[in-house]
């Protein structure tokens, strides 16, 4: 064990008394529930960029954290963050861990170099997955923090900008490939727009139609069998993104038709900054099957910018984690935790505790939701709303016509009366299990 | 004249400097600019429901206005507010009015005669339009305020709603048809949910999705001529709606196959509530060629709710009209006033000023998005600032793949420089204009 | 039992495993904890408004409740509700009400009637109250609805109606006082602007800091030992109300010399509106010794209006109830529910069912606040990053000044290290307890 | 001239119609109003930290500009970006600048060469404005970017950094009244939390409210004459602030006995994101006579976050005026554009054409300002509508108690009728000027 970890003990489960701060209380990975341990059914991932690149700034104040591997412009710095990072992996016990590629090594100025450093961290990283567990959920392109994408990636008005997003997704993908990543994601950071003005919206859209279609040719050249995923997000940092919400991103999918090539990967702050509970979102993707995976974090409702805390309302989680199981529950996704500890958050120590909390909560949630998904009292609450829908006379007015259903609303003097929603008897129900 | 407007002067255009509160300083429905009159160009509108139907009410308080017309509940006044209603359209001199069938008649709480009703005004106001050249710019079911539809219409969990639903739409569509409406437009108040607890949402956007295409084969069959129209709003009066946006909206239409059939009614107080600028949802619409007309008014920016004021802001509304302009002008669409006095302008003239100075400062913006689009210097910094994607290599890397593209990269070291959007100067020069 | 509630029977409560949905799970009233019984702790109240007096409308729709008592324009109706709302009092075994003037009876038009029929409905209710054990937590003046009051009430521009509001203010204390209220409450819903164009903001502050006076001395001169409460609430009805949040509340108390004499009565869906959390809210009033009641709702964190929805969260509900203990708990407070059922959860039932599981909701989360309470753990925490604090160097340098601390920085090179603030670990520890 | 500003011309007035980017249409200096030059009215100021100090970054990514004053870490180049500053106060022909020590010199680390740093570069600037017209509006330290103050600076938990603060502050306000300044600004970026678990809230506003004592006896003995400002901000950097807005900041200093000694310093963006408009903002301080100065900018209404944009809104901008003309206009206030160029905005002529742009928008909505204040109308119709106060009757009444005023409704039966707000009339009216 490193210097940065050593005082922290390898966390075990204790049970829901442990008053250990290092220890679980709900998440025990090899307890085994609907035929599946929990490991297997919640997937959970750490963030490298998170937790191993962020520094703690913000738009006010600049970096709090000192980490041994700052500054962040070494390749031999890179590799001691990765090895800490497969440290605190094991410290926390998770399966899976997700990745930038600027997150494992410094952005180099140039295509050529960004790529054999990548290459070089990604064999290192290869290294250290020999002799650990933890594997690879997902990695994904940084196409928002370099200068070069300020005005967007695979949208920039520069076509040198979408050959330079081009290059580097083939190469995110190919190290995402050899580290055996279940998926390949892509969120549009910088693809929107920060004024109209200087805006060509229907282009724009248009070549991020093109260029995810290039994406999803070169998943099949190379034999990826994972899934190919968009992260909705509404804005922040642009003013707006074309990836606002799911039902957008679905959209768009359809329109490029690639609905049947490309899944979501949702996030709970991006849907509270749309405007949107993280259930709708979950819902709305599962409803049309393409819900992939998941980042799990909270935004605070107060703010109104991306907050990207550790999921802590055991609730919300479980009411997502509902919608999850509805839709059959994660195939090549997981919980990824797109969350970070405060920038007053400055030890070790907050790093794993931030995570193990998480853990908690989400585990606690999950098996709230599971108790629910298999009592069934929702769905067949649900089922009895909408009875009315399963007759031979209903089915037939649905392939019938305006005129038709009008006549027969005259014929017979249908009056139709309010039933009750039952909304408060419902939510009470939920209670019994969070 | 009636005693109700009887101090109240037809208005006309007096010019920039008139101090007369009942003269137009800006409209001039007779100025011809770009070929068309101003009165073609904007083609402004009425609704029947804020100025004739809405009593002041709020959710913490009931009618503060007193009208002839009051109480609602019967046909002779319903017909009374219809000839008050065109008095009022003759001191404005507006084109068009627009209605739901609840604001012409009070709702008779059974199909039936809400049908004979619903015929008999349509014979009174053809009657009142025989003289007048006020025309219908489109009709629309309030499917929305009778406690029958407190679940939805078209989405709801009963199919008596349903067909209750279809057969409402259809007398609405006869009476646009009969009054020879320019659209139809359907907005879905309650499609969509209060809590995802007893909700199936798959469900019912397929009904949603079907009754639509039930409206545009009738409006096939009956050989109505108009555009058929959706109005997205996030939510208010639901939790919920399903017709969220404009992106949402036309996500929609795409997945039931009514892209070709369907197009948008926008309104700025919803694109505010979904998180948008106005012109971002008007440019949206306008970039899939789905935009069909537009609901004018302004939402409060500090308020979280529908205020829907009359719009008073002439460089918003010039930004709005510009992207008017860039989709070619109205067609069938048109300008209509979703907009209502406040709840304490309690006078007649009251309801005459706050059109006339919602039409004054859209003349103005008008008139400002027209030199701008005339000018065509935004357009120039738009076509410069993409200029790069006008050659045939960067049309022959769309057609290509990634790793042909990181192939080039790697070949040219191509490492784009970043250059400045120009956000500023653009800025500045719209305030040349507005 | 009257036929409203007939199949509803009295709750009672049966421990966190029953099945039944019409019992308390964990609110047992005579369960003792800290040495006083959970009904004595709690003090719930039911909101006379929202529970017999709204009727399902909302900005877009009507009535959609059927009830015995309506239409409700009619003393005898009036009374039939008084009856079935005691009746419910008894199902739910809440130990208090809650009220506005118009919520017990209609309002007349005019002064000398709505007095006098205030006086006999006080008269009817202190009738049910004799055999009852229901007492009144607060009473208060509906100066909101009435389309007299559309302008404000003590800050109306008109004279007559701040003598309106005075004379209205007298007889809700005077049949507060006969009903032995714990409390007097006043709510500004239009005591703010619609526009700052026609508003005298000072002028309009002024009156209402005068009229506060004047019902702070009537409170003395008729002997009533309540507390005076003022309810914050940012916006909705008017733009903009007076009494925007707690901080603004307390200011404009202390600048009328008030801050002895009136506390606050927070409401969580209000803190929402304003943008804090309803804890910070409530710690705000507590560090100013000013916390006296709470509305405990719940607003939708994805709308923007005032939702007033029964709390159904838990761990929310353990850190206001954690502040309130902080505060010393109620004395004459108590916990009314400002929430009212959807407005399609037509049915007895939903009214029962709203109020038990919110009850539940209550008492698991004040229990859990009461454990945080009592561990101590959160305090000890505080008490530590703040033990700086402690020394007689640090009082010393509060009472200095700028020069002589520079010089002492100067003079010793203080150069402070920043500390963790340890976020995640003490949300772990709060999960612990909810 | 140097390099980085040399095609760049010295602006000046052109009239409206010039279509020259690098010219004022509406700014002219000279121009005298109401018997002033417009200078002098509207004291335009540059920001020191947006224009010179913030390199492109946002929370997703790092610096996009390229100055030759970069990387900012060396005393020899913060004198260079002195000196092209001032280039472009003289370019702009500004009569003022605005700073935080932060931005004229990197931080030590350590206080004492903090001080003597910031001693040199205030000579530095002292020599520059010799032979300039550049004057100091006002300075401010900042305590929000450096690690030391994530935790706050005078309410942080350590007692070594409210000294360091206090060492800070005293540097600042030395250097401000060195250099003539005409305020001192305080805004409390950190002064707030990030939650409230481990917050001791009084504790901390006790200690800001020593702290501003000590401020304000430091000014006295030092014989500063400018004006103390608090700037207030709801929140962002941290969660929550304790300066949330202006009615806070106010009950704030009357609780600390600061009331006539501090007055407010009000930005735009802020109002926005407390909830209020800015013209809410301005009358609240207009109305206890503290209102100080302002930061002109705008806040994006569809972002959650400091958007910290140039103003671009006439009649926005006219009406905020209108309230600084209401409180007397400023005194040793001014116009401050706390505005930052987009990040995309690469260029020399990006940072001239913002501010250019800007100060013709203020121009042109000052002159609208004046113009609506000169005619009076609205003012005479705010007389009217509360003409009733004016009487010795109701001046009686509020010197009266509840008992009398009800006794007098009942003999006089009182009962007012509802008037008109008449807001669409008056808003129509500033469109006339506007
Ligand atoms: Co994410
Ligand atoms: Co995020
Ligand atoms: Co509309
Ligand atoms: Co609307
Ligand atoms: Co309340
Ligand atoms: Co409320
Ligand atoms: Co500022
Ligand atoms: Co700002």
């Amino acid at each position: 064990m490193s210097d940065f970890f050593k005082d922290i003990p390898k966390l075990a489960y204790e049970g829901p008394d442990s008053p250990n701060p290092f220890a679980y209380r709900h998440y025990d990975p090899d307890e085994v529930v609907a035929g599946k341990r929990m490991e297997d059914h919640l997937r959970f991932a750490v963030a490298w960029w998170h937790s191993f690149a962020w520094e703690g700034g913000d738009p006010f104040g600049g970096q709090t954290f000192e980490r041994p591997w700052y500054p962040q412009d070494d390749m031999g710095r890179a590799k001691m963050k990765a090895d800490l990072a497969f440290e605190m992996f094991d410290i926390l016990g998770v399966p899976f861990f997700c990745w930038h590629d600027a997150d494992l090594r410094p952005d180099q100025g140039n295509f050529a170099d960004n790529l054999s450093t990548l290459d070089e961290m990604s064999d290192h990283i290869l290294g250290l997955m020999e002799s650990r567990k933890t594997r690879c959920l997902w990695g994904t392109a940084n196409m928002f923090s370099h200068r070069r994408w300020m005005s967007g990636a695979s949208t920039n008005p520069d076509p040198e900008v979408f050959a330079f997003a081009a290059a580097t997704v083939k190469s995110c993908m190919d190290a995402s490939h050899r580290m055996g990543a279940e998926n390949y994601v892509l969120w549009g950071g910088r693809e929107g727009y920060e004024t109209l003005l200087n805006t060509d919206l229907k282009l724009e859209q248009d070549h991020m139609g093109r260029f995810l279609n290039m994406v999803v040719d070169y998943k099949h050249k190379i034999g990826f069998k994972g899934a190919i995923l968009v992260e909705p997000k509404p804005q922040e940092p642009s003013k707006h993104q074309y990836d606002y919400d799911a039902a957008t991103c679905i959209g768009f999918l359809r329109k490029y038709g690639l609905e049947k090539e490309v899944k979501l990967n949702l996030e709970q702050g991006h849907a509270i900054l749309a405007g949107h509970s993280f259930e709708h979102e979950l819902a709305v993707a599962g409803a049309e099957g393409m819900l992939g995976s998941i980042d799990m974090n909270r935004n605070d409702y107060q703010s109104g910018w991306d907050t990207d805390q550790f999921p802590n309302n055991v609730p919300e989680v479980a009411l997502a984690y509902y919608e999850v199981l509805k839709a059959g529950g994660f195939s090549t996704g997981g919980t990824n935790f797109d969350s970070k500890v405060r920038r007053q958050s400055l030890d070790a120590e907050d790093l794993v505790l931030g995570h193990a909390g998480a853990m908690d909560v989400c585990a606690r949630g999950f098996k709230a939701a599971l108790a629910m998904h298999e009592d069934g009292g929702l769905e067949a609450a649900r089922a009895t709303r909408y009875a009315g829908w399963d007759t031979p006379a209903a089915r037939a007015m649905l392939d019938s016509d305006l005129a038709s259903i009008s006549a027969a609303v005259l014929r017979d003097a249908t009056n139709p009366a309010p039933v009750s929603g039952r909304q408060e008897r419902l939510e009470n129900w939920v209670n019994r299990f969070v």
